[in-house]
């Protein structure tokens, strides 16, 4: 696919980055799969179902960009453990199966589902909310420019903007 | 990619299949543009930067999945405006952007983010939380099968499992 040579890391977009770092949607199949303890390449394989050489470059990328990070197991071969920065993905995942729950299951359906360890209990939907704690939904969005990470507003770039990447 | 060609449509996984809908990030994207109130081809393409034929693959495909829906405009062209199903994307884009945010800027690096409309404010950061409201982490996740969308649990259906697509 040509589009995908596009370079967006240095998007002014935060999604535009994040997304550019997965690629496509099997890093996060692969993000998922180490939020539920696995560890090793053929675990991952058998779990995903990917050729082992895509599987090897999806791994390879994400240790690159520090979502996994490689150890040493029992047996002397490497395992992949996710960094912090990778464990902050899980509420990314939450997100998109919270809206595969809503929208790509029949009624009744029975699916796998993420719950709470402690209780075996399905998760409250995420919900976006205001910095007061407002709830609010897509039509309260829009673009604006700070300045990262400190979240500074300065005349200058305090705008609204037309779509970027 | 060889590894695309997999169907996840059918996965008991609600991520695999929510994810199988969007192909790639492109989508995504498209996603993004049309809940800041892009409407026509011309100007995703302008905001993207993808190759036309690309484009409208994504397009058609985001049509066919029930997130985009076209409606004639003011010129009898055609535009693209986001379905209920599109709508609630919002929160996965949320929290893909506030991920982004957080890992892919430098500090203090200009970014364009996600603003409350009413107040230009930041929104909160996305949270997991469990059915009774408590905060919870990467750590707290575990895989469940639960009948969709009612979520009820019967003792035959009620067991974790390893990874699944």
């Amino acid at each position: 696919v040509k589009g995908r040579k596009t370079d967006l890391s240095e998007a002014p977009c935060a999604a535009s980055r994040a997304l550019q770092i997965f690629g496509d949607w099997w890093s996060l199949l692969i993000v998922r799969d180490a939020l539920m303890g696995v560890q090793r390449f053929g675990e991952f394989q058998k779990s995903i179902g990917l050729a082992k050489n895509i599987l090897s470059t999806r791994l390879k990328k994400l240790v690159e960009n520090g979502i996994l990070t490689t150890a040493p197991d029992e047996d002397g071969r490497h395992k992949y453990v996710l960094t912090e920065k990778g464990q902050s993905l899980a509420g990314v995942i939450l997100a998109i199966w919270q809206w595969g729950e809503d929208h790509c299951f029949a009624p009744g359906e029975l699916g796998v589902t993420l719950v709470d360890r402690r209780t075996t209990k399905a998760f409250a939907k995420m919900q976006m909310r205001t910095s007061e704690g407002r709830a609010v939904d897509a039509k309260d969005l829009r673009f604006g420019f700070v300045a990262k990470p400190a979240r500074r507003r300065s005349a200058r770039n305090s705008r609204t903007s037309r779509p970027h990447r």
